[in-house]
């Protein structure tokens, strides 16, 4: 977990209750970090609105924001290569540049930063920002002694059609934040940071549901209609560090704290998709549509029942479904932290919606997390026909930076 | 203002409070039509993350929804073309599917709509569909008879650079709801209703401020950083009705209780706007970046004084601002309710960003509202040169739907 970040002048107050409203399914554990910024209203029941605005997490600690930290309404993916000529010298200056000031936008310092202030009047509304390092830089640096092993090409999958174009990247930067504003203002900062080391290489954008639009703070739905991120590890679970994180002792040593982040553009095809009846739709997911619940149980919450047989002595959870061939318990246990956004660019040249989820999963090694699970949907899951991954990028994300210090700093000065 | 809705079974509670938070500058008492679907948080003086969630707008009433109502979070700006072949009738029966589509999304009874449901655990979260329709629908339906004056095209400006393929429209669709997937799950209905009937021409996206983000209520920033809308026409207005819609004795009489809407997407020149210090940026704009104040004026609500000087006896807000050139007082009185979305849809290939304002307006007739600003601002608005008009729409909006009934009625059967 993030550390606290050390005292500042402006009063604050631990964020209470509004972890699960944030709406990411197993996620609100992971707000532990977040803080209110400024005075909240004493006396309150309930969460005042503005608290939307001053809620802050902590850029310095152990790891990086927006990992563990709950899902955003609107989320930014930029991957930058380095401009030729940038040697690691220059590759260290840009992270310094760019983690001082994701620090002092993620605090609500933005007035302090010397730039557009697009979003000076509200706070920094659980902003995000998250840096990682994709193994072509590795190349580009002379620093391939560094690369991880983890960092090896994702394997091919029969259902990838990949646009080279949006894949990959040197760089990459995930920002996340609960205002459009703030969000597209810490985009437009760290893009002019970057002027003169590096070119954006790609960039998407996408969303999640806005807190309090939903009663169901659990509730993720993706745009197929369905609750996304159900079967998460949760922050009880023992393992849960183990799962997602680099340990201490890393392999490499530079990515202790770390973990690695699979980015895969998904297309979702919808026009068929919607024309499958509810009960269809259920069966090829595996959970019923209304509240998440696996075919046969009870809620959301209920664990998923692979051994259950209907009357008629067939599986009660379909032997395709998406739910079965994604479980850990088909895949030795692999797990890996889902933390999408949903995506919607308008109509494609063809009039099918350019539309559908930003998946992006954190795991400490994406060869006993991503990996072995995308290979079994690829084989036999009956949701693979309605998706098309468009796009494919694997990060390095290091430990998040100390005080005075950036992210990175160990490999790039090791 | 929409006449409230009958009683439904659900119970309701007027929406208290919530109006200002939702950022819309000058639009707050335009929320009056806003109430809470299901139980709100009595005893709470703040207003619970919920509402959010449950606050509903009408459909049916004397004006369309989507009009003076607040800001949303999130904006769909869809225009589309009837398919040849489609007459009168069916061109009728298209506008029935859509009015009691939208009419059962924005009652939050998306759950008795046969479709994807995506936002089936959420209420309609503000949602309001609007629809309109463009000077090539009348000619199309044989309806040149019926055909406003006030739709004569608008002139050509100097600033603009329009994109055919992003212009103009037989037919307009405004979707906005504070939830993401609420917005994108009436676009997905909307458009699959119109299959055989008519095709999508093009399809906008954009956004503002997460209710909550900011404790400054009126603050509508843009993109530029500028606090937008301020001069809108207030509710209470005298003539606030009467520069909006169409009276109802209208003219043409289809069109009595419709307004006419301007579309333009702008295209904002952020790199060089970027690079402008602050109080450059002010004097462009005619107000303090900060919080909205004219220059020399207290806050965001001093009234403008063009006639201030300063110890030099120079303006104090400049000849060529902003705030000046668009003022009402030099343009006979001229007003629109600016009711726009930002966007931001990544980097253009040549590296600048593709972000701007989805410019939306809305007048009892563009020829007194819209035009004669926009030709002041073109001769010699000091932002001219940091905008790009790259598309333009103009679109006659019916009044609203009688219970029963559907917009555009009165001329498609008349």
């Amino acid at each position: 977990m993030p550390e606290p970040t050390a005292p500042r002048p402006i009063s604050r107050r631990r964020l209470l209750g509004t972890a699960g409203a944030t709406g990411a399914a197993g996620l609100a554990a992971g707000a532990v970090g977040g803080t209110l910024l400024g005075t909240a209203h004493a006396g309150s029941t309930t969460t005042p609105l503005t608290s939307i605005g001053t809620t802050v997490h902590p850029f310095h600690g152990t790891h990086q924001p927006g990992i563990t930290s709950p899902l955003q309404t609107h989320g930014h993916l930029l991957a930058y290569d380095l401009v030729p000529g940038t040697d690691r010298r220059g590759a260290a200056a840009l992270l310094r540049r760019w983690s001082q000031l994701a620090a002092a936008l993620m605090a609500g310092e933005a007035a302090d930063v010397d730039g557009t202030h697009i979003s000076l009047d509200a706070g920094p509304s659980s902003l995000t920002v998250t840096f990682g390092f994709g193994a072509a830089l590795f190349d580009t640096l002379g620093l391939t002694d560094a690369l991880p092993t983890a960092l090896a090409p994702l394997p091919e999958f029969s259902a990838d059609a990949l646009d080279p174009d949006r894949s990959g990247g040197e760089l990459w930067i995930q920002i996340g934040a609960d205002d459009a504003l703030v969000a597209v203002s810490a985009l437009r900062l760290l893009h002019r940071a970057a002027a003169g080391s590096a070119v954006q290489r790609w960039q998407m954008t996408g969303f999640n549901r806005t807190p309090g639009a939903t009663a169901r703070p659990m509730s993720q739905r993706n745009l197929m209609g369905q609750i996304d991120g159900t079967n998460n590890p949760q922050p009880e679970d023992e393992d849960y560090d183990r799962r997602i994180f680099v340990p201490a002792q890393g392999d490499p040593p530079w990515m202790a704290g770390g973990s690695y982040a699979v980015v895969r553009r998904i297309r979702m095809l919808l026009d068929p998709w919607e024309e499958l009846a509810q009960e269809e739709q259920e069966r090829v997911i595996g959970r019923r549509k209304s509240d998440g619940a696996p075919l046969g149980g009870d809620s959301e919450t209920t664990p998923v029942d692979l051994a259950a047989l209907d009357g008629a002595g067939r599986p009660v959870i379909p032997v395709n479904a998406h739910v079965r061939v994604s479980s850990p318990e088909t895949n030795d246990g692999a797990a890996m932290l889902r933390r999408p956004f949903s995506y919607h660019d308008g109509l494609l040249p063809d009039g099918a919606p350019d539309a559908g989820l930003l998946f992006v999963c954190w795991q400490a090694d994406p060869l006993r997390g991503f990996v072995p699970v995308q290979r079994k949907l690829d084989r036999g899951d009956a949701l693979s026909p309605f998706l098309r991954h468009e796009a494919s990028a694997l990060f390095a994300v290091p430990g998040g930076a100390a005080r005075g210090g950036y992210v990175g700093q160990a490999l790039l000065e090791g």
